[in-house]
């Protein structure tokens, strides 16, 4: 029989004693299916007395993450404190040094320091494990990484936070406008300590990030990604949309392109029968597309204790069996520094305008588009109230930059009262 | 640099010859994502001047896929040829004897001779991969077998057989009855060249054996199965659920039960709005259910060339990168003996039957239920025709054996014509 794997676990909130109860609960099971007894050296959080629902008492304490990493009971760093830098860094920082396997949900710590940290584990032949960190359950850092080996990765889309998702498909099952549902989802306890990374878009980003590297054989970079969040998605445009068919998701694109690697994060219409479109709740959904296999879609729960100690659980068993690798599925001395390109690609938009109640605005408009070389695929005025009128158009396959001109032009007419949106329809 | 995998390939279908593509024009990626270059040594296949549309020159010729899987220069045996026994079983053996590790499609070979071969390989320390016998191109094997490995998994369900869901989705959306589907299923290729394995559920079956081994720890057990094909459904039964907000699959299902384990391939309801239900065409889905992850949902290609060999070549790269392990997720030795568990855990039911014109046949129906013990949840009874009504009841949950006992009772009655259909509604 192998030696028993010894774990250190730093961070004990829902995801870390979720963890912990799942190594309690299944030891058997753990061993029968990766031939060695998974177990707990010790672990470490910031309050020693809060109770967590788990029995604790058998496992040594470390108040200090970084001296949690570097015991010698301990084989593999479970990180599940998250934050970008800090003692979540320092601690993995410390592991890596000694040679230990890391484990970690912290996908902004992957999005911000990915290829460093990659480089730091390969040099002493370690590994760092991160399923947990994209998309809660759905263990797809290993189908992307592994299951789709063969495939050259063409395009890379998802769902991939569930909290936006919340709220965008609640305010139109509830007609209530964002800032209620911003204000439930916040009650919920579904936002993140910083709002902005759930509504921003960030956190999405991160994911969005990481998948890139590993689909597309390029260093992480999130800095890279168009990001735009899901606060100025109003109710009026959500119901416009099913209007006309479509869902509006927080949705990120991974493309490589000629002109190098495009990443999107923005709010994006996408058709209500598709799989995407019918994603509801905090549920997430991940589409990946390879050259051999077509499409394949994941779907399942994005967060949330079990589904990412499920993830963390994943990462644990394929180091026990033995399963090792680089971080981001190739060396990363040998991933490609990534040339960011803004999306040229022609895509069909929606535009929603508010026309002043004057003649010939809504030609003034079309005149508009038409100068820019936007032309319009279906047009739906509404009804003036005081004064004012709602357009929404969908236009042909156009480019961002195209519909940019427009926007700006429209701006300038008189006839157009306040910015007018535009959303990109996604094709998936 | 390691030294190169080397490969025997046994069978030059379409799977076959996509495998040979890709290793051929992914040869780089392939190499940067497993740190081996993947090379063919030699193939094998029944015809040797057949045009696959992919050159072979560069590759020994074996007439005997017996003799490629003992050939010196093939570190892996890969078996594309198909058949539960004969050639396929002889060369896979022939492979595992002398220590090589075999990946194989043949969900036929598993499902039937799996333990068998699972004890052959784990004695010689050989692995079995098999991602493209189950789904296609969905690493549903991966994702079952590693990415839930921390999960006792609770239920494995799925459309996994594409040919049967193509014919009943068209059923749907053409109004033709099964009989001209399943010659357009056939005139398209779509048909294996015994079409029962496809419409009888028998090529599904095969693959819930499999998937059921590596959820549940039991050995494969086939002959297990509750296992009935779709010959029966008629565009009736496609109408009168969709009416009543459901849709016909193909659907698998295997649940560990006090009793054993239960594995039902039967057509089923399921509801119309759910993942399963919205699935069109040949795609297949599979949903896996653990105790923490809860509900994952996989959607892709179940078959075609370019889906299967991603599958292989997902398990070639394994290979190439040294990820090992038995062949059904934990020792073969240590799988339990299956005990086959006809189904009793109560469900809804569907129930079409067609009524005799006579004065009271709708009460006498529903005192046979009454008696039984299975109570009404909706009915709808159509007009007469010819003296004769269709009546469609949707039950409340009750067992297999009392909605047996009661449809026995309805044909002693003398108000019911023909045979009475019941299917099982799956809460999905």
């Amino acid at each position: 029989m192998s030696q028993p794997l010894r774990l250190g676990i730093a961070g004990l909130g829902t995801v870390g004693a979720g963890v912990v109860q799942i190594i309690r609960r299944q030891a058997a099971l753990l061993e029968a299916r990766t031939g060695r007894a998974v177990v707990i050296s010790a672990v470490s959080a910031r309050s020693r007395d809060k109770d967590r629902g788990v029995n604790l008492s058998s496992y040594d304490w470390e108040s200090d993450p970084v001296a949690l990493a570097k015991r010698e009971d301990v084989d593999v760093f479970v990180e599940l404190m998250g934050g970008e830098d800090g003692p979540a860094k320092a601690a993995t920082e410390a592991a890596l040094a000694l040679g230990k396997d890391v484990v970690t949900a912290n996908k902004a710590m992957l999005a911000m320091h990915g290829q460093a940290l990659a480089v730091a584990a390969e040099a002493r032949g370690c590994v760092i494990k991160y399923e947990a960190a994209v998309a809660g359950g759905i263990p797809v850092v290993k189908v992307l990484g592994e299951g789709l080996a063969g495939n050259e990765i063409t395009r890379v889309m998802g769902v991939m936070n569930g909290t936006c998702n919340y709220i965008l498909t609640h305010m139109e099952a509830t007609g209530q406008g964002y800032n209620a549902l911003f204000a439930e989802a916040e009650k919920l306890g579904y936002l993140e300590a910083d709002p902005n990374l759930d509504v921003g878009g960030i956190d999405a980003g991160h994911k969005l990030a990481i998948l890139s590297s590993l689909a597309f054989g390029t260093q992480v970079n999130f800095e890279g990604i168009e990001l735009e969040g899901i606060q100025r998605v109003t109710l009026e445009d959500i119901r416009a949309a099913a209007d006309m068919g479509y869902k509006i998701k927080l949705l990120g694109v991974a493309q490589m392109t000629g002109r190098g690697l495009e990443q999107r994060m923005q709010p994006c219409l996408v058709p209500d029968t598709s799989p995407l479109g019918q994603l509801q709740g905090g549920t997430n959904m991940i589409v990946l597309e390879g050259d051999a296999v077509g499409q394949i879609v994941l779907r399942g729960a994005g967060a949330g204790a079990g589904p990412t100690a499920s993830a963390v659980l994943s990462d644990i068993c394929d180091i026990a069996r033995g399963h090792r690798g680089p971080v981001f599925g190739q060396p990363a001395a040998t991933l490609d520094t990534p040339i960011a390109a803004l999306s040229k690609r022609p895509a069909a938009y929606y535009l929603r305008m508010t026309l002043k109640d004057k003649p010939g605005a809504l030609a003034k408009v079309a005149a508009v588009l038409g100068e820019a070389g936007v032309s319009i695929d279906r047009m739906r005025q509404y009804g003036h109230e005081n004064d004012q009128a709602p357009v929404l158009i969908v236009t042909h396959k156009t480019t961002r930059v195209d519909i940019g001109h427009a926007l700006s032009a429209m701006k300038t007419t008189s006839v157009v009262a306040g910015d007018p949106v535009a959303l990109r329809i996604e094709e998936v």
